[in-house]
């Protein structure tokens, strides 16, 4: 058996790399999870693409109820691991009921390497299948792109961490350059707005994407604002930022 | 005047997105550069790209030589300075000869956001185009995939930096993760070697690519001669690795 993780980038189906539109054709399966009515689950999305670039009448689309989270658990790290393996059992079915497949895939928003769990869940299987790993942009890369910045300055190194992180240990140590991903509080609103810079944005590199850059002191409660009506609008958000310290 | 900074990725022209295809197909101008003879300025692959996906027969291809360093400049920061300068110089230039181009294009090794200095070369130009980037797979990307790997251990961040850092200043500040690029001297055989897990590649996504991965005591000398081998054979290389620390 070969699992292939494809990374499809941040819903933009133009982000598909070449290599991922032929990964695709290569399967006998793709598993697409379904997390059940009125959440963005974003199978529509994977049936977009798929429906776009998939061209081998073999290959077989087939849909798996995502397990929800135990939220009776009340370890983090547990309730985690149990649906971690939850998640494996039900690919492990849905796989085993299709014999005679392969080759299966699934299609991993953003790229497989970047706070994402879809390696973690894989490992599990029991046995392991064959990997395959098809690098995708990530909202990282969606977001410089939309600002047409660089990240690092010359030579100079960046962390990636979490919102988080941010808002309980405070600025990273060693760099003046930081990504921010998961921060569902805007744990930039925190920092000493005079020192930074942020460039900051929400569904990046899809048609709904908004932007926003200046000094933060100018700029933070504009994004609050934008972040949060967004949200109400569409119902969700996805939202990405750079922070820069500024030279004293 | 519109600039499109294009990520190709790193050598295999199926990183390409469908994206990249597109900003390809709606240029007016291609610029190549040209470093001249036996050099590796990939002025080849990014030929063989557009040859692959180029089907707009209103886009032109333009060669333009690069300018060289002037290595009389002592200051580092003042001898890329002026580089870039020159650079900029070159691209206005050879637009320029060609009257009624209205949108023209860089093909850009890995994504324009990561140690990459177009986008700040670009800045020089003078009146500023629109610019407009395109996100491409990174050598990173590139490496985690091919060793299907998460770059970071579950909530955690990790640093992106360079090879001089890490010889410099040691291993970075408040994380377990690192990943090294532009090292062209193996920093990691400074380090504590049974504190650290190492996944290397070289020629990351190209046909050429090696990979080896393990604890950094036991495969530190076979990654040094992995890379002077394949750099003898090949007469250069682009290599980049990725550490993380063990627990105790």
């Amino acid at each position: 058996m070969k699992l292939t993780l494809i990374g499809i980038g941040t819903g933009n189906p133009d982000h598909l790399t070449l290599e991922a539109v032929r990964a695709i054709n290569a399967q006998d399966l793709i598993l697409i999870p379904r997390k059940g009515e009125g959440k963005a689950d974003l199978a529509e999305l994977r049936h977009e693409i798929c429906a776009e670039v998939l061209t081998n009448s073999e290959t077989k689309i087939v849909e798996f109820d995502l397990p929800v989270r135990d939220e009776a658990t009340l370890d983090y790290r547990k309730r985690v691991d149990d649906w971690h393996d939850a998640i494996a059992q039900v690919w492990a079915q849905t796989i085993a009921a299709h014999p005679g497949a392969e080759r299966a895939a699934l299609l991993v928003w953003g790229d497989p390497s970047l706070y994402d769990s879809t390696l973690r869940i894989a490992s599990r299987l029991n046995p392991q299948p064959q990997m395959q790993v098809i690098a995708g942009i990530t909202s990282l890369q969606a977001l410089t792109a939309a600002h047409a910045i660089p990240i690092n300055e010359i030579g100079a190194p960046f962390v990636v961490t979490t919102g988080r992180r941010l808002r309980d240990e405070g600025w990273p140590a060693g760099v003046d350059t930081a990504a921010i991903m998961l921060d569902g509080a805007c744990a930039f609103q925190d920092l000493p707005g005079d020192q930074f810079y942020i460039w900051w944005g929400g569904y990046v590199g899809m048609r709904e994407q908004i932007i926003c850059a200046g000094p933060l002191h100018e700029v933070c409660d504009k994004i609050i604002r934008m972040r949060a009506d967004a949200r109400a609008a569409h119902g969700w958000i996805m939202d990405i930022y750079v922070l820069r310290k500024l030279s004293d």
